[in-house]
């Protein structure tokens, strides 16, 4: 998918006049995030405009203590919006992106992203639709955090990551998952040997493989 | 309060064509919400943006079984966007809105204020930037249910109503506080009487005096 170009990011593309056009095609610049890269932190960065050309990046917050949790995961064709917060006023949270996989962006400056969001009523709008739908994935993790037990959780967590990774056998340490749902390893550790009884997941050192697949589908729902 | 106008709402107004003002002056109409009405439930309404002129919104999302917790609350000044969610295409979740006073607002309809936004950079980038104002609630609540005991989160609470009400005696069930809190009644009750036994709050039927209040305050921080 490295063939993706800007205007592929835009479904909006022909409403842009050509200079606009021109002056985000222009400013695009490739890049290559290793796994592991911490791209953005909190208000101290402004990277810009992220477009995920392929890769994983992982948007979290992280409390005082260092505890973390995943707010929302980004793939290949989506745009990562907050590593360019700076330009806009009214984000008040501190946000961390790393990149979960190798992932090549293509990155806007927020300067020159900022410039033609405040010219273009089109791209303005679509802007708005991205942050919307963060917003939607910040309000779902809410009803998972105030409703949904933690065995629900973490029954859903390990299905994702079977679907992300096409594969049953997770690489997976308690203390990673326990920074995705943002909850103690020890009380990851207590779960999974809990699912484990049940015949859901088989555990091994640094890996969890999930065995009953349905079983966990059934416990997510 | 009242004689505030629609342009009093937008302060790029200037910016706005005088067509884009008329179609939204022309189209506001005042309307009294009482107390405890519901004025938006989820995706089967869209009434439109609420400009707040006096009174007090509060937006919540609601569980299958029912329970309750507060996302954020809108006075003087405000603008409800997520009335007219419906003109949002990536707002993914359904947020009850109801009026906690009596409520003065203007309603600009959905259509109306679509068709302008689609126009204008200015109000498409001002819709974003209240957008963002909501999402930085939320992620401000999130951090609250992860990371601070709940002992802290209700002594914030009951700071909050009181400086809201100008009283250090506050007409509130423990249910109602556990709606807001989005927890049983039970855990209300129990850590309130923790507080009284600290001298921090006294109990009498459906109320909550605060007698401590730089108690409450020591502890919320």
């Amino acid at each position: 998918m490295d063939h993706m170009t800007v205007s592929d990011f835009f479904p909006m593309w022909n409403q842009l006049e050509p200079i606009q056009q021109m002056r985000l095609s222009g400013s695009a610049a490739p890049r290559t995030i290793r796994q592991g890269t911490v791209i953005h932190r909190g208000s101290t960065d402004c990277v810009g405009l992220l477009l995920i050309l392929s890769g994983q990046l992982r948007g979290y917050i992280l409390s005082d203590e260092g505890r973390e949790i995943t707010i929302y995961r980004l793939f290949e064709r989506d745009i990562c919006l907050l590593s360019a917060s700076c330009i806009m006023n009214s984000i008040q949270f501190e946000i961390t992106i790393e990149a979960e996989k190798d992932t090549e962006v293509l990155i806007i400056p927020p300067d020159v992203y900022k410039e033609v969001m405040e010219q273009s009523a089109p791209i303005a709008n679509y802007t708005r639709e991205i942050m919307s739908s963060r917003f939607s994935d910040v309000m779902w993790l809410i009803e998972q955090v105030m409703w949904k037990s933690m065995d629900r959780r973490l029954a859903a967590f390990l299905l994702e990551e079977s679907a992300l990774e096409g594969s049953s056998v997770l690489t997976l340490t308690h203390e990673k998952i326990g920074n995705h749902m943002g909850t103690a390893r020890e009380v990851v550790t207590r779960m999974l040997r809990y699912f484990q009884s049940d015949g859901m997941v088989k555990l091994t050192r640094g890996k969890v493989e999930i065995t009953d697949a349905a079983g966990l589908s059934a416990l997510a729902d």
